[in-house]
């Protein structure tokens, strides 16, 4: 329309007035989005949605993503191969999705004993984590965005409860990403099942015990109603970062400043989604311990075995693979850094705050 | 004015050119920031420097901020004044630093006992906090954004050792803010003592003891050559949270598409500052021991004893000051929802590693 009107100026003998128009018209850019996750997933859903809205607000329109559901576009599990591919521009996936093609895909998420939500945000942001996985991406075609993460996960639910290290020994335990890879070294049958199945497969006894996320989405599935002991916390999921990633060709493409609002508008998303997840989570909790679930930790023993066999795959990793290593690296130290710290002003002040708890505040 | 343009263009006067520049060409803004903060602050400072760098990059340069400190158009305590009336168009502060006006301006930056850096940040963007303290704000004519944190801080630098409460009682303590009315509450005497002039004031014995906020921070006064003890954590300053304050009208005034990437590049510099300041405290407070400090817990009995006062102070409060008591009911019910849960997953994660890191994981 702005072309044809600028053809019918100059026709008018306005030729002057073409360029400036031409100059200061802001770019149409439509990219298509596909995401991992199931709209019921809402929290997790809603930050591909976040990122779509504040960057068409902050382009007055001009620069539009749509979100697809999985399938829609891809299957959920092929997002990464077709941004690679460039069959869409871009993508909201779990990063720990993809660790069967390289393992370090699981160091933009989660690995077991890793770094907690604002942990691994300090490392992506100040940290060199965001510069060492941009790198990594590279020789993917993608340029990914920390965007959302869902906080420290629950252990899962057991249809028995875990008393010792012996009862987790031959447990046919639904559980996604690396941390099968850990617990299969201690002696768990990991079971590779889709969220929508997890109900009928505890019901039916093909599996013991299931993990998913934590209270919020876990309440959904309903799992409560069949196996209550949901033990906690999640070793292999200290933390379960989102990530964005686009077609390295169509960010390239796109003008300077959609280039900065769309990072800005991940980084909207990436601490909107924690938040949701932390105001949503103390009441579901609540309502699935008034469903009957039985929240008790992991015994000690449990988290002893699963951070020996962390380490030793780490070392494993990290002695054939050297992308690994190099991320590794940083990424391991960084945590240590934040572990030792927070035994000083946050992790002290926590501490009080749990033994303050039982003392009446009125 | 499309439709309009496209008239005048069917008529094929030449009287068209000038509207199609206007309405395509991007606006010019032009703003003045007051910083409340020191540029010797570099990690603090620096907010107010990532948003206008990320607001001048997504607008092409046309929607510029020129950054200031404090005194260069407005003294430190004197911003939030200046947006309000209009004399600058925002500022970069505390908002704890205007407590006086209304206690109330506390809940926005940081109480005794209130909540951490992440539950703050999730109870403004999820948990009902920023539409309170907007309407808050409202009657000061300032539209408020979340702008920093620095994490919980450090209790304080003391020449002795604080063994039991009874040291804390009669104590010459510097010390900024609400954490002031606390202590005096407990005894201890607060000294109101500009950073710059805190070192000269432990040298001399004018006070005994002084807060500031955290290792990197603390690190460039050097406290720790004179006063040697450096107690933690800072049960007055979980948090501290840094707010951008804009002039209502100035805000307004902005096209949508600008209003949209200012709050944007705000929530950017919110997460940086805490990313920086997790990323830079772990070394500082290695070379602050290497320096000679000190580094223990206070007694369980002077948190006891501020536990205490913190909350009859928050009942009295609540008694005579209907707008503290709506924004601190909704507060205060988030931070315990958040301690709860955090006994679960995410505490408990964090208890583990703690107790982990003396067992070698190489």
């Amino acid at each position: 329309m702005q072309r044809r009107l600028m053809l019918q100026a100059a026709a008018g003998g306005t030729v002057l007035a073409a360029p400036a128009i031409v100059r200061a018209q802001q770019p149409q850019v439509r990219w298509r989005l596909a995401s991992s996750w199931p709209k019921n997933l809402d929290t997790i859903y809603a930050a591909a949605e976040v990122v779509a809205k504040k960057v068409s607000a902050a382009t007055n329109g001009n620069f539009e993503i749509s979100v697809h559901g999985p399938g829609e576009l891809v299957p959920a599990l092929q997002v990464a191969d077709a941004v690679q591919q460039g069959t869409v521009e871009c993508a909201h996936t779990a990063s720990v999705f993809f660790f069967g093609k390289d393992p370090t895909f699981a160091l933009d998420g989660q690995v077991p004993f890793g770094m907690t939500s604002r942990q691994m945000t300090s490392w992506m942001y100040a940290g060199g984590g965001l510069p060492l996985l941009r790198e990594f991406y590279r020789d993917y075609n993608i340029v990914n965005f920390p965007c959302g993460n869902t906080g420290t996960q629950m252990g899962g639910w057991f249809r028995k409860e875990i008393k010792s290290l012996a009862d987790m020994k031959g447990l046919k335990f639904r559980i996604g990403g690396f941390g099968g890879v850990v617990l299969q070294r201690m002696g768990v049958v990991p079971q590779s099942i889709p969220a929508g199945d997890i109900y009928t497969a505890l019901e039916k006894n093909t599996i013991d015990a299931a993990e998913f996320i934590g209270p919020y989405d876990d309440e959904k599935l309903g799992m409560h109603k069949i196996a209550k002991f949901y033990h906690y916390p999640s070793y292999w999921d200290p933390c379960g970062q989102i990530t964005m990633y686009v077609n390295a060709k169509a960010f390239e493409a796109l003008p300077k400043d959609y280039q900065q609002i769309f990072a800005l508008a991940c980084s909207e998303a990436h601490i909107d989604m924690q938040a949701k997840y932390d105001t949503l989570n103390p009441n579901a909790l609540r309502r699935l311990v008034g469903g009957g679930a039985i929240v008790k930790p992991f015994p000690r023993e449990v988290g002893v075995a699963a951070w020996k066999e962390a380490n030793d795959l780490f070392a494993e990793l990290s002695a054939k693979n050297a992308t690994w290593r190099k991320i590794f690296d940083s990424f391991i130290k960084y945590r240590d850094d934040q572990v030792l710290w927070s035994r000083f002003a946050e992790g002290s002040f926590d501490s009080m705050m749990l033994s303050m708890k039982s003392v009446d505040r009125k």
